[in-house]
């Protein structure tokens, strides 16, 4: 983008990263921002790579903006952390145009003043590419963080929300495959999925605060991938049901659409960011109780096991899937 | 890169981030890595781009290893802190040769080695072009943390080190005024302050023990922009005389030879990496002792007074030169 565009964009987010916050010492106009922790502190950080991760020809930047943020967001949510600051790295090409960048900056504001984040640093460089790269930074909300490693033997496997709906999504979006007119009805949460999807913060916090959950991570690069993490991590296998795996009522025409099938879908496609967690054994009755009062949607999809590998039960037999998922 | 490349790479990130140290909870293998911390913690991060931040023409991959940490801790030593972690976010083009970033990643590692900081985390993408993001998290030495906005009027300026050595290095990489056969002599300073720069960490924190200092930042878009603002967050002006501003030896030479002015080198060219910073008033003589039974290297080269503005005083007069650097 031109230079003036630059220091015109640099001078907006030095303008609304002067916002104070609880904790925070000092942030952008020096060498470094600052803040004030007591006890520990997560820290994640992910780069978004033009046409690889993202593809502007059907993401409307307002919604990228978003879900640039949201998905270093899932990243705290995963270990029940509560997210704080932020810092944006922005590599912008000279092509770009001024509005486009600004409705992007004007999403990933709104979806940090959701979720009580604030915007405390971070770099904008010429780049031939466009890449977006997020810092966030959390704090565990209750006294327990909850690792990938904590999984054994009888503890049962669960998700939030639907999966396949991201994966869905794109396929739609990216595709030929439909008509614009349909794009607004019944397909719409599988399109929001992919474009805009929610980091299952409040979930995350709950869980880690129940102190009934052994394990946990988001779902970003697919079920079959993200399940081999924790199993991994645990020294742990683990056997899933397809049958209650929890979809979208549309995900089978979907499939049919796209000329794929629900399980590729669900355990493959990945970029669902909803949260996959073990729970410890017989806890699941008391854990249910818990969150009904909150109203939070999970599903028990599964048992961990001894030995290693992920492995899905079908009516036809069990078949192993460690690490089908996409790689980003 | 190719997959197995990738996967190979961050196999070999993984096995050197497990690395414990002091404060580290939980590095790569989950979701965010996790911090003890403490009090302040201070937060820099920075994208370097491929042919803009740096050419791989004549710059070894090792060095540059070097170097992407190198600016990253600068901007932690510019505050007087002392650097803890690391966070690495890598956009990785598919033609990059696998030896290429290996020795990459052993220059960046063995400078966090030196400087008894550990790489706690981080990404790895796929892109079109070669981007390294790194993000530094420093802790402060002494109670008191410096920054940009503390200059008062009657406070003095200094530098560290010489001044211009990196944009004379740059040029003469980038020329083609220069033999081979004399790249290994007398210009080999001004080489490695472009290829090798050195972040002033323990300078850093010595000069926030000593409690004279008032405002201070490291010097990476030359020294005219650089004192800008400090001069802009603290709200007063600078004067600095041409005949103080330390340099090498020869830059008269090389400036000549790459018809360019050595005035030019100092204040504009950047990437010098030394620590620009004002002293309190009346104090310079006790900083001077305080400095130099731990041998530091340091020059007075002007004086905050009150107005707007960065001046320079030369033979034949007093000229504005607010914001003329090199932006990055």
């Amino acid at each position: 983008m031109a230079v003036w565009a630059e220091r015109k964009l640099i001078e907006k987010i030095k303008k609304v990263s002067t916002a104070t916050a609880d904790g925070l010492l000092s942030s952008i106009g020096d060498d470094c921002c600052e803040i004030k922790a007591s006890g520990s502190l997560l820290i994640s950080t992910d780069s978004l790579v033009d046409s690889i991760h993202f593809d502007r020809n059907f993401h409307p930047p307002h919604l990228l903006g978003r879900k640039s943020i949201a998905v270093n967001l899932s990243d705290i949510a995963a270990m029940g952390g509560r997210p704080r600051f932020v810092l944006l790295s922005l590599c912008l090409p000279e092509n770009l145009e001024w509005e486009w960048i600004v409705a992007w900056l004007d999403g990933a504001l709104e979806i940090l003043r959701e979720y009580d984040c604030v915007l405390i640093g971070g770099d904008t460089v010429k780049a031939r590419e466009l890449v977006f790269t997020v810092t966030v930074l959390g704090e565990p909300d209750s006294p327990d963080i909850i690792y990938r490693s904590g999984a054994s033997e009888g503890d049962t496997i669960w998700v939030s929300g639907s999966l396949g709906s991201a994966g869905a999504g794109l396929g739609l979006l990216s595709g030929e495959q439909i008509q614009p007119g349909f794009l607004k009805s019944q397909y719409e949460p599988l399109l929001k999925a992919h474009l805009n999807p929610v980091p299952r913060i409040s979930l995350g916090m709950e869980l880690a605060k129940s102190g009934m959950v052994s394990s946990m991570q988001d779902i970003s690069d697919g079920l079959a991938t993200d399940l081999a993490h924790i199993c991994t991590a645990s020294g742990v296998s683990a056997i899933i049901d397809f049958n209650l795996l929890p979809h979208h009522p549309e995900l089978q025409t979907v499939a049919d659409l796209l000329e794929t099938t629900v399980e590729d879908l669900i355990l493959r496609a990945g970029e669902d960011y909803q949260l996959l967690f073990t729970v410890k054994k017989g806890r699941e009755g008391e854990l249910c109780d818990f969150l009904q009062a909150k109203k939070q949607e999970i599903t028990r999809i599964g048992e961990i096991r001894s030995g290693k590998g992920v492995f899905l039960q079908k009516k036809d037999g069990v078949e192993e899937i460690t690490f089908q998922g996409y790689e980003h």
